[in-house]
């Protein structure tokens, strides 16, 4: 391996996903800096813990923040796992801690971050980045990383025009594969976040109404179907958007999805924590873009509907 | 009020439908035979109780039969008010308790039963019966009446033909007008069996999937357009079978549903129960028929699966 990049990143939001790839970059010699709310005294006392498939490893101390206060230096990468719903806070922190053209890599689900992100004054370029990763947090600072591990990482261009293979998100990149983390490039960034929602709009919303793991959902053989049908929906907006997928995707992700251990969707878990559900980035958004390319994805919208029925609900009884 | 009339009429099924209504006929004097099955011992002893927004009464003694053995006399009518999913048994009962060429009214949900007990030996005419009402059996012999109260009332013709407004049927709704029942008669028993689908389809896997009754499903505007949504879907099938419904069917139903009381349908009653859905005929018989007609329910598909998901985990935990 060859000498880690004297880049520095910051990772906002040290949840199942940051703590996983940022305990990675860190095992393999990266600057790197964690932007923590909940879990700060705890991380900061005692580090990350990562039991992973491809073996566990603690990190006994890492660079540790409250907030962007005084002490984080400004960072060439800001690498964001929060939950879309906390994006909000992202106009206020990201020219904190970022120094001025910096990249921002937005790895989190749903759709339509990435114009808002760009326009914050100082960001230089937007990354989309897709987590194909099984991690669940199973306490403070401490991951479970159960499967697979691949992140897929496309450019930002306005009005949804494919930035194509650049020489940064090439640089960015190796980067990643640097501290041993696959990549995959992806010319379309708006391809490649439609491309995740193909998995994630049927796992997600059916582990919550149906209060069910993917083992079990792809148990059934009516949800099944129902997925495939849910899969080909999302497919369909896709390609009316201009952005075709692959035919055979659905029936890989199918497939992979059946031999996975069984898996409880990041909604899930944000469900049984009574946290806000990312329905906005990862249904309404989408749902609204399929409409308006003429694709409407009406099992799509019904299951949207019951999220929105049970999340309410949810926040009534809290 | 006329003498009540002559015709014996014997109640298959004494649930909530059945002992409500079976109890108006008695009240007013008709010569009414039940077969009850788990709650035979209880009647016996006490009759039939029924608290009503129209005004509570008892029928202390009610002729109540465990089987159709040789205690039941034939009788001119049989009502049949079983869930669907029961009635597998109609073959072998009907012969012995019905006079030859006597009249059958399912009143019962669902589609695609008249044609099989048609062909019934000895089975003279098949009437159609959708129960407008609100009921619960809330004990043995106990039934509460919430609201509403209406029955619609159509003959059966072979091959999805409207049989029309026949004397046997103007004849039949005076029989049960006689008891101070409302009913309004059908020509076509297909589009009856396609309006009551209309109201029966998202309430009912609704009340189920989202563990919500009638109020609470109306009181989120998601939920309503979804509902909307779901009823224009059974609507447009039914349409595409030649039996259009009026337009404003629609709008009357969410209306009168927003200011009814809080209602768990039946479905939902037979899910806490443990009893076996009534699917087949709520759901995958119409399912089939609308896209043999080519209006698919995409919608209705995907509650149907989650219906047979839960459904399915129902039992394998029962």
């Amino acid at each position: 391996m060859s000498a880690p990049s004297s880049r520095s990143v910051i990772v906002i939001g040290t949840g199942a996903v940051g703590g996983f790839f940022g305990a990675r970059l860190v095992r393999s010699g990266y600057d790197v800096h964690f932007l923590v709310r909940s879990d700060y005294e705890h991380i900061g006392r005692h580090g990350l813990r990562i039991d992973s498939v491809d073996g566990d490893f603690t990190l006994p101390r890492v660079q540790v923040h409250a907030s962007a206060g005084t002490t984080v230096p400004p960072c060439d990468i800001a690498l964001v796992t929060l939950k879309t719903t906390e994006n909000r806070g992202l106009g206020h922190l990201l020219p904190r801690v970022l120094v001025p053209g910096g990249t921002v890599v937005l790895l989190q689900n749903g759709l339509g971050e990435e114009e808002r992100v760009a326009a914050i004054p100082g960001v230089g370029s937007v990354v989309a980045g897709l987590a194909f990763v099984c991690v669940t947090k199973v306490g403070p600072g401490h991951i479970h990383h159960l499967d697979y591990g691949t992140v897929r990482l496309a450019e930002y261009a306005p009005g949804g025009v494919a930035a194509g293979l650049t020489p940064a998100l090439q640089a960015l990149c190796e980067f990643f594969e640097g501290a041993g983390i696959p990549v995959i490039p992806e010319p379309s960034w708006l391809r490649a976040r439609w491309h995740k929602l193909v998995w994630n709009i049927p796992y997600n919303g059916l582990s919550v109404v149906l209060r069910a793991d993917t083992a079990a959902l792809m148990a059934s053989s009516p949800i099944r179907a129902l997925i495939e049908s849910l899969m080909r929906e999302v497919s369909a907006a896709s390609a009316a958007e201009g952005h075709p997928i692959r035919e055979e995707s659905v029936g890989e992700m199918l497939a992979n999805t059946a031999v996975m251990r069984p898996y409880l969707p990041s909604m899930r878990g944000d469900f049984d924590a009574g946290r806000e559900l990312e329905l906005e980035t990862m249904y309404a958004v989408p749902i609204r873009r399929a409409r308006a390319a003429g694709a409407p994805m009406r099992q799509v919208e019904a299951l949207h509907a019951e999220l929105q029925f049970l999340s309410a609900r949810r926040a009534a009884t809290a």
